[in-house]
């Protein structure tokens, strides 16, 4: 049998955009001689589509979706992801559901049995878990069909009391087809081929595997659709970060292809770029603005940003004070040639002068403090919402994870933003991409690179004042963020106890500021947002 | 049988003082002569704990916290809700159990089945559902413990596809324990009720219920604990809105109480004041600043935060513009004086003069637009931010629901706060409680609550020049959000189709701004917030 692997990026809710994109697939496959096609989990609805999953009208225009892409398939089959309405009167009211359509009508539905709840997750919050499992027989094929999560209850630690494959192999399938929705993290490439592999090997069947790609918000999908054949090995590899189609042939045997993924850092750098470039798509915007303080963040925040939209859509907004240092604006305006993008430069020491003076019948003659550098931050956030509200660019935020969990940043100064591009990398990563992308050539300035860094809100100010090095902070940062390690996991490593307990109370006691700030391009297997959930008022470990 | 109901006022992750707190409850029942002590779901952990429970260390120190509550239990039952470890090696991690204590140590651990995931519940995020039940039998009487959503499995549509107490029936209790964390709305004591009364119809037996009281960031508890008869009449009636504690005698025949919830309006006031006063007094902080426009939500919320905090620490801060009218200034300082607060005021003419200066490069001669309107709101909200990072005040968020719906409110300007105190109440709703309040006597200034809705950031400005009529709104607000209805489904019932049309869009294309807002005080089914999960780059009726 001919399988095409149809690999899209979907637009959530975008009923109208899908109907053509798979229309358009399905008649791309015919035309290569294919019997089937394949799309992703959820692909009629986009992933994850969250509580407009609670509308009635949302499900049905996805059946009416169904119905309409089912117009196609008179001589070819279709297996697309798609909730339904649980025909069960007990349980929720949903399913996750394959849908498997050909000759211009839904054939059956095959509904998902595990429902990933947990990280960014809420599967269980909409649908009902499948408890029985039959395969399809098409073209004198039996095929068993998955979706995504099914396929990957096989660790030591099962998270699952039941597994649907060891139902649906009774019936002696010929393939395996698993639609999924799995977003990017820069180990998930390997732990997809682990699961694949142990699939293969533990039911001794070839696996069709077809993937989301694009970005959805915080969510990345890297694609990377595959077939393996019963022995482990990748016979057909469809690309990463992009749309793709092709074609496999079941009856024919195939040599064993290159693993195509980029490695590690460029994947981190291809899934920034398109979570940027897609979320600007996606939302019907063009242009983003950045302040430029000639630091990393925002130095790598720009170069990202001209990856994704084009130079001519990038502006750089340079907002020197009293406190900023000579090399910050060199630095800046070294950066913008290098990138060759529009800047501006707006000195705020007038409004923060005017905003002193504002504030001195409440301020009276106490000393200059953490409010006065906080103002600093919130007149450069206001400068910048003000050209973003004036001519409809998105501000791009210019956090990174170590600040985000510590809590050093301004809410409403420097935190603002609709997108935070480097909001999933600690500083030691961000020092890390920004030396990557300068090798061959000098993009980010070698002075921004190595010179120490410094928020410039009082004189002589270096990070490194209020917050231990970010070599020793990032350690500590990934043992109790990535890999929940608690306070004496941590100390028992051979950690210093004091340093541990004041970085693991200010990551606690940012929480506040954490649920205010923009959605955070995800990149890690924890990134804050969606995907870690933490109560505000709690006293654990303050 | 003797048991006292003991409903407590939990902080989460404060092991310490929850141990003080059961501890001195054990005592207090000891006293009274009872057999046994019942507590609250999670009662241990607080509620909800969210993503604390991922880390092993804070479920080990819920056990630890249980052992030690475990050694007042020489002579006296006590039954509390803790997260425990599955002893499954199938299945999610934890367990969301109530752990009976006894003579010194942990008896039996009767762990949930039915999961809450949906709203703002995350449940099956953390817990394997239980499938086997057994009941206790203690000092000669058999009880059927189970945990909160256990028993709330009656409607015609059932969310779950098994029933625990159709499992314990068949061991014939005597009475049935219901351990709860069930979250206050308006009409969340009505729901309660029905549900506890069909429990007791079905199954013939009396039921002990206690719930937590206090509040949890957004989420409010009411308490509402009770003892309900095989009758369904109310024996036993703990308070509402603070911590209780009363013994009921099984044996005892006892009089229907009258049911002593307030009227749904006064609900809300009271669980709007507890939830202000919880968030402070569980984070430490004693000042709350607000800023006071002479409208309405400012208004309210100065009133709710006196009745919570104390008028000595409620600072209001008045920020005319030349866009103010006099009677802002006359109605805020009225209602300063009324209320007996502090106030500043602090003109914003030289700094907006300041700000457009500096924009001047950027902005070139465009014409004044929404780019002014928001920088006016974000010198405010910059200029209550420096007060409060001076004095260590909490900012309040005087936004209401109808705005944040439809994005009528400035990101980092009016939007800020540490918490929304309106956020769950539509515009019509912030009028009601306003008159409401003023009954007997006026508060809130007369001309604050009868003078037309205006922003006051641009000349002659009203809310009805941009958004309809807040009657009209508000209800087609109603059906999109809190009843889910669908665009075709309002429509259909009657409302301008243009109309719908431009408010659905309206309320679609402001979910970037909820992302980045304050926690809300949650008051109704559906707060924005933790219970509505949208996605931001979606195409759904835009």
């Amino acid at each position: 049998m001919q399988i095409a692997l149809a690999q899209l990026n979907y637009h959530i809710g975008n009923f109208e955009l899908t109907i053509q994109k798979v229309k358009s697939a399905v008649l791309n496959a015919k035309k290569q001689g294919a019997d089937l096609v394949v799309f992703a989990e959820l692909g009629i609805s986009g992933y994850p589509p969250r509580d407009f999953l609670e509308f009635d009208e949302f499900i049905q225009m996805s059946q009416d979706a169904l119905n309409e892409i089912a117009e196609c398939t008179k001589d070819i089959g279709v297996i697309i992801g798609s909730p339904t309405f649980n025909s069960n009167s007990k349980g929720k009211r949903l399913r996750n559901s394959a849908v498997f359509l050909y000759d211009n009508k839904i054939q059956s539905i095959h509904n998902k049995a595990l429902l990933p709840t947990y990280d960014v997750f809420d599967e269980y919050r909409y649908f009902e878990p499948e408890t029985q499992f039959e395969i399809v027989t098409f073209k004198g094929k039996k095929l068993a069909i998955t979706v995504c999560e099914d396929i990957w209850n096989l660790d030591d630690q099962e998270m699952y009391v039941q597994s649907p494959m060891d139902q649906l192999i009774k019936s002696s399938p010929d393939l395996m087809i698993n639609i999924a929705a799995s977003p990017f993290d820069v180990g998930h490439h390997e732990d997809r081929l682990r699961i694949l592999k142990e699939n293969a090997s533990k039911y001794k069947l070839p696996i069709v595997y077809v993937n989301h790609v694009g970005a959805q918000t915080e969510l990345i999908f890297d694609g990377g659709s595959m077939v393996m054949d019963v022995k482990g090995k990748i016979v057909k590899q469809l690309n990463f970060f992009e749309e793709d189609l092709q074609v496999w042939d079941s009856e024919k045997d195939e040599a064993e292809l290159n693993d195509k993924i980029p490695e590690a850092i460029e994947r981190v750098r291809k899934a920034i770029v398109l979570g940027i470039s897609d979320y600007f798509r996606k939302l019907g915007f063009k242009k983003a603005i950045l302040g430029l303080s000639g630091g990393i963040d925002s130095a790598l925040t720009a170069t990202l940003a001209v990856e994704a939209l084009g130079n001519e859509n990038v502006i750089g907004v340079l907002m020197p004070s009293e406190f900023s240092s000579d090399h910050s604006i060199d630095d800046a305006e070294l950066l913008a040639k290098n990138l060759g993008i529009e800047i501006h430069q707006l000195p705020i020491k007038d409004t923060f002068a005017s905003f002193q003076k504002d504030l001195e019948p409440v301020f009276k003659d106490l000393p200059f403090g953490l409010a006065e550098e906080n103002l600093q931050a919130r007149i450069r956030g206001t400068l910048l919402m003000g050209i973003s509200n004036k001519y409809g660019y998105i501000l791009l935020n210019t956090s990174n994870k170590s600040e985000a969990a510590v809590g050093y940043g301004t809410l409403y100064g420097d935190m603002n933003g609709g997108l935070s591009v480097l909001g999933d990398l600690y500083k030691t990563e961000v020092f890390a991409l920004s030396r990557y992308i300068n090798k061959g050539k000098e993009v980010i300035p070698e002075n921004t690179i190595t010179k120490e860094p410094s928020a410039e809100l009082r004189p002589d100010q270096k990070d490194s004042d209020s917050l231990p090095d970010y070599n020793l902070l990032d350690k500590i940062l990934k043992l109790y963020i990535d890999q929940q390690k608690g306070k004496k996991d941590i100390i028992s490593l051979g950690f210093d106890a004091i340093i541990v307990g004041k970085i693991l109370k200010l990551v606690n006691l940012s929480e506040y500021k954490r649920k205010q700030t923009a959605p955070i391009l995800r990149v890690s297997k924890k990134a804050f947002g969606m995907g870690r959930r933490m109560p505000i008022v709690a006293r654990y470990l303050i």
